[in-house]
């Protein structure tokens, strides 16, 4: 069976929704960040990234938020989360999460994690203060020239819808005011309902 | 006719080499970054985010270096440039691609596009210090963990090969002393002399 590891807040949320989404039979390990466990030697044998999230699957593990997403949408295909016959279009959602993995949850980063580009706290405290900027700059953009509706990729619910949900968790606490997107805000609240985001949020909660 | 956007010395180039690993036909036009011409409104109408590469098709623009080389290997499916038709396999090489680009490429940005992550110039040389031990820890774990040799996933020549090529290419200018990874070392001589690589160079050159 597949086993998911994640850690609860992260953006492996979008990988668990996911699996949800596509009906597969597969369990969750929390991977407890407070106590530093990505970075235990029983995670670095599983991720040597020590990241979430890491799928094992029966061939071996597997990392990276848009190498898992159409992994699942590939392997579960009757769900149809992505349009993998179609290069066009599956290479407009991997453009999109593309962008949120190099782009929009790399400014998010910089709030929490900026311990990976500087070593002094005046550097990492400059980084944290644009983070509202450079945060709030990915998601107009997302908002203006990306995001179709209803879903990410329009009338199809995609591999994008999950990612973007997950991120868009992020703004609260990034000092980005949600209300600066209303198609990402009413987006949020049509995926919030979908029995998927809920029962992998409740699964998750377990452990915040 | 696909036309691709590059600029010369960028991660455009991975996709510039698949072109020609692939055999497409298709033309190159050069974003002259010194010009600031990826901020020019023509450029702009192209690709919102004001970034290379884009690659124009007959059915519309797409962007993002880890989409282009997945849809480069789907259209020109005869080149074998990814195992598209296995999940796992799939999943690995979008796993690579991914880490190319959320994490190491992003190492790399931190030396010249620090004003994304910060507004003051401490802060930006607090950044451009820590480059070569960033970049570094990201070719320790590829040169230990994840390059299988000859090629990036043994074997077989993939789209994970162009891309861990281009993003060699910038270790000197990051500060990283090369020779600390030997494998690297020796697939970017591997590289260098595929006649492939030679005509993306050669045309990229130009304009250098």
């Amino acid at each position: 069976m597949l086993k998911l590891y994640y850690a609860a807040g992260t953006c492996a949320l979008a990988s668990h929704i996911a699996l949800e989404e596509a009906g597969a039979a597969f369990e969750t390990v929390n991977v407890d960040f407070r106590s530093n466990a990505q970075r235990s030697p029983w995670f670095l044998a599983i991720n040597p990234q020590g990241r979430v999230p890491a799928l094992v699957t029966q061939h071996g593990v597997l990392t990276e938020t848009p190498a898992l997403l159409a992994y699942i949408a590939q392997t579960f295909a009757q769900a149809r989360l992505a349009p993998m016959g179609d290069p066009f279009q599956f290479a407009r959602v991997q453009a999109f999460n593309s962008y949120l993995c190099s782009t929009a949850h790399v400014a998010h980063s910089h709030r929490m994690r900026g311990y990976r580009w500087v070593d002094n706290a005046d550097a990492i405290a400059a980084m944290q203060r644009k983070v509202p900027q450079s945060v709030g700059e990915c998601f107009d953009l997302i908002e203006r020239e990306m995001f179709e509706g209803p879903w990410v990729m329009g009338e199809t619910y995609t591999i994008c819808d999950p990612y973007l949900f997950t991120l868009a968790q992020f703004l609260e606490g990034d000092g980005v005011d949600p209300a600066r997107f209303p198609k990402v805000r009413a987006f949020r609240e049509r995926m919030s309902v979908r029995p998927a985001v809920m029962r992998a949020l409740a699964d998750e909660l377990r452990y915040a």
